[in-house]
């Protein structure tokens, strides 16, 4: 332990700046004219990885963006992680809400501000650094595999196909991930679930042009009076999900899992005051931590039709848009509920305009294994670094590919996630507390050596 | 009328050349970066009226777009005919659905596409030509003073104070404005009603900042889910709108008016074919005719919030915007609607949301009388140059100014309007028949003298 702070502190400013310069690529994949910047910043993360003493580090072509992978065999017969992040970011928008530009690092009372900060490039790259300090201090005790895409904000859709493609090259004991949240410092977690997503976008169409609402109004069914009226009846009274066969799958959470849920610290009041809401909302019968962490949601991700510009258009418009995404929970499948709200929403359409879903992408709900000896590995590596014992979590968030590796490669995963929820994820001014990248890169090394040790 | 005819014919083509000179200044009055467009606009219409043979001719400047007037006194003795018009147009988006551009006038089997080409300069335009033609041909029976502003798409904010400041320099013994339809170039008809506007913005704040939707989704408000069950609810099962009080005033139509109003030609199945809809909507118990000429209507004219660019973007948005215009009949308060609505959409907002309610602008519904001298020789005109007397409707749109005319100027209106309502006002690929433009030059001049004759 001594030995790894010790090269943390010599290494301190120089771990902080590699950082920023990778900040500074806008690698944002949901947006085709940041293209340029997101392959660059494949290539520079695999300059990285060769500088820390990767082997066979490659940008593997994909028919998206790459995936930059790497690894370092010290043993054929000692276990292998296989480390899995993203270098994209989600879109910046809305600009005009950050204190300082997205794509150029700034730090404020010791967090820093940019868009992926925490999600993913401020994690994955406590592990490359990490890894760095297992070479130069030759305590690596096991094989190490690195495999870091460039399209998981967009729901990772050609990794499935380079895993299937590679399952000899990505061979491992254990899938380590770092982009997840923890309750606080003081408060170290582990997450031992995941919500999986079916993202859709859905049109409906009026008349076959924007029409004078004077002339027409109140003779011609209006897209957007429909799309709202649509919208709206998604959830009923309670805020239940009122899809048909929406709840099918899903497992009530026992009464003993659900007051070990409900231990977490969590306080009503302060969680209002960050957000400034004088009032919460969600699913009639449910805690806060059971709605973020174990229920299925549908949340409008984004809506627009009409004249959406500066004073006053009495139009009435052709069409209206909006993007909906589900979470979903274990044991439900994104294929069944895209198509049950496909149906659904196909359904509920009056005749007076036509409605299309198209479905963006999905990924399926996950629950990681808390008796293995991987989990037991992490649960040390926490103790041991932040003097406290790590408690069991539910995410809210998806990461699609963990079920995609248990489905492929077998394998199953350790979240071990530095960030907070507070840290604005998506959010204009993300930001990562420097003392969590340190804390990663210290805890980071202990996981590699305690996997080791209890493997034997 | 074969002198008229004769001069038109001579002067066909400089006529359009003209027209198409005004329409090449994009002179959107609803967004600020088109403001210098707007104002040279202004200047140039001062000049037409001058060329025209118009005396004090001024560019009067208000608060926000300057008013353009010009006057020629022949004999105080005999009556005088105010002309109103606006060289102000509606914005052009979405500028992707234009099959050429918006500010380059062109002409596409006998029509000519642009923004304004019929609202309202291909209109107000014939007035300037009709009016040089009587002077050309020493024809002008009467005094004629022309008031063309440029505010008039965003709810002639100025003219008001301008119309109040200058009782005087307005005298007149009747306002004659072409900025409405006729059924048909087959059918002439003549508006005797218009109705009134109440149009506002509203917006609903949930969350200080864009959310994770994984994170927080199911346990805070969407501000854009809260948004569509506001609007959804503002219709009823039967379409009729669920503000209290909102129909409190409206004045239902006798049997006979009724069925006058019924009798104009109206063939469902080309109305629905036009717009390409399979099935009409509306207010349950009213004809299509009735609801967009007799009865008030709510639209949405716009709606956005949240991620509405390319891809996929998991965010539980901040907030959530709509633009929300409301269509008065005779008999209604603009002022009282607007209130209506603001308490209503303030009463309904669930706690776990702040709403706030702008209005933008509002005119008061009209209706013009048919019994008038200046009605007659409108008719007289039509049925001289079109062969076929006029069919008496009541029209859907609103001319704000027109309210305040009566209560400001003591005159009545006569709406003479040349367009149609499959002009695409308001919306992509806006036109304007050349023949309905020279058909305007020829039967104004008509107006012009029946009214002289009439008022001895």
């Amino acid at each position: 332990m001594e030995q790894i702070r010790s090269y943390i502190d010599k290494n301190r400013d120089r771990f902080l700046e590699e950082l920023f310069e990778l900040l500074r690529f806008p690698s944002v994949s949901a947006d085709p004219k940041y293209k340029d910047s997101v392959l660059a910043t494949a290539d520079h993360v695999a300059g990285k990885l060769k500088d820390a003493g990767a082997d066979n580090v490659e940008v593997c072509p994909t028919a998206g963006y790459p995936i930059v992978y790497g690894e370092k065999i010290i043993d054929s017969t000692k276990p292998t992680v296989l480390v899995y992040g993203h270098y994209d970011v989600q879109p910046p928008d809305p600009l005009e809400l950050w204190k300082t530009p997205p794509f150029e690092p700034t730090v404020r009372d010791g967090k820093i501000y940019a868009r992926g900060a925490c999600d993913d490039k401020g994690q994955f790259y406590m592990h490359v650094k990490a890894f760095e300090l297992m070479m130069q201090t030759d305590t690596l005790l096991c094989n190490i595999k690195f495999m870091i895409e460039g399209e998981e904000e967009v729901g990772s859709s050609n990794l499935g196909i380079f895993v299937k493609n590679n399952k000899e090259k990505l061979k491992a004991d254990i899938v380590l991930i770092s982009d997840t949240s923890m309750l606080s410092m003081e408060n170290p977690s582990l997450e031992t679930g995941l919500r999986g997503l079916s993202y859709l976008e859905v049109e409906v169409v009026g008349p076959n042009r924007d029409l004078h609402s004077g002339v027409y109004g109140g003779a011609v069914a209006n897209p957007i009076t429909i799309l709202t009226k649509m919208i709206a009846s998604l959830h009923d009274e309670n805020n239940h999900i009122t899809v048909p066969g929406f709840y099918g799958d899903v497992i009530e959470l026992t009464d003993q899992e659900k007051s070990e849920l409900n231990s977490a610290p969590y306080n009503e009041d302060e969680y209002k005051n960050d957000l400034k809401v004088n009032e919460l909302w969600g699913e009639k019968g449910y805690s806060t931590l059971e709605r973020t962490g174990t229920r299925p949601t549908l949340e409008v991700n984004g809506i627009w039709g009409g004249y959406i510009g500066e004073g006053a258009k009495t139009v009435l418009p052709s069409k209206a848009n909006a993007k909906i995404s589900m979470r979903l929970v274990p044991n439900q499948s994104s294929e069944k509920i895209t198509q049950l709200f496909t149906d659904h929403f196909e359904k509920i359409a009056p005749k007076s305009v036509k409605v299309t879903v198209t479905p963006h992408h999905g990924g399926e709900p996950v629950v990681t294994p808390t008796d293995s000896i991987a989990y037991k590995a992490a649960q040390k590596a926490i103790t041991e670094s932040f003097g406290k014992a790590p408690i069991p979590t539910r995410g809210g968030g998806s990461i699609p590919i963990v079920a995609l590796f248990e489905k492929e490669l077998g394998l199953k995963t350790v979240l071990m996630g530095f960030g907070l929820d507070s840290d604005a994820l998506h959010s204009p001014n993300e930001k990562y507390d420097i003392f969590n990248y340190y804390k990663g890169i210290e805890t980071l090394p202990l996981f590699h050596k305690y996997f080791a040790e209890l493997s034997k």
